[in-house]
């Protein structure tokens, strides 16, 4: 049960920046997103990263080498659009 | 070692929701948001809390709560704002 709860969790806090990437993709226009919110948010990303490394844990490791890919597709679309 | 680097990573993903939600009180503008992306994003946050509460862990249960808050939040300014 703990498994499912938190796989269900990494699972669904991971692909839900794909929503955001494709939105910007579309419509070329970033004016809401919040760079400073990106940017902690990559900063803490790797964190958990480096954390997942330092437990060996697969699970961890990989769905924040997913997220933090998507974060900073989003910063750099956010740069470029402004 | 690894409580600050899960602290330090917990802490900087929490955080990072508020200067969006700043942003989107300043601007009262919010068509670069993906509704999608915080929907997702809020439910997997309540899945991690539920996991929180299963494991008793009081650092996860209170930053998941932070996170929701702020996930709710500006799920609400996107849905008032478009």
């Amino acid at each position: 049960m703990e498994l499912f709860v938190s796989a269900m969790a990494a699972t669904l806090t991971t692909v839900a920046f794909v929503p955001q990437a494709v939105h910007i993709i579309r419509y070329k226009e970033t004016r809401a997103i919040s760079l400073q919110m990106y940017l902690v948010f990559a900063t803490g990303i790797a964190f958990w990263l480096i954390f997942g490394l330092m437990l060996w844990n697969w699970p961890m490791i990989l769905s924040n080498i997913v997220t933090l890919s998507l974060a900073l597709t989003i910063i750099s679309m956010k740069l470029r659009y402004g």
